[in-house]
């Protein structure tokens, strides 16, 4: 699976992937971006591409699919964990 | 416009939320139910639409449509902030 297009959401800073999304459409001329999180990161996710799509290329890229999913697995105390994770596809419009 | 099939997600303890979609399905037996969340909030947003729809109800409910949007306006020291939202749908199989 070749995934040069995806942007993991973190604990940097906001504006980095912002510029990371910007970049790839621009500089690089991808049709598509996917911007990926999970768990607390995933309302950081919507911000990013909200505003990289309404600010900084505004008219010419949107949102074109929202997943969600959600795993669970046993943590270290044993006890049974659901995570949630979510991709939302930038493309150009 | 009637918006009663409506769960807004907050700071309440998480399972009040899970419950209440739940509740809308199975007691009020809505055919759909929409959970709507805005900024730090719509991770958790997520969170309570996979643990309802996967733990819960299981196989008779899933994740029919996901919307973000977002709005910027002035805050009280008058800079431009942009706050995301979410409606996630969640529907009958």
């Amino acid at each position: 699976m070749t995934d040069d297009n995806s942007i993991y959401i973190g604990g940097k800073p906001f504006m980095n992937y912002v510029t990371g999304v910007v970049m790839q459409f621009t500089a690089k001329k991808a049709d598509t971006v996917i911007v990926k999180a999970r768990g607390k990161f995933i309302s950081r996710a919507v911000d990013v591409a909200e505003v990289a799509s309404k600010r900084f290329l505004e008219g010419s890229v949107g949102i074109k699919d929202i997943k969600v999913d959600s795993e669970e697995f046993k943590n270290k105390e044993g006890r049974d964990v659901r995570v949630s994770s979510m991709e939302i596809v930038l493309g150009r419009n």
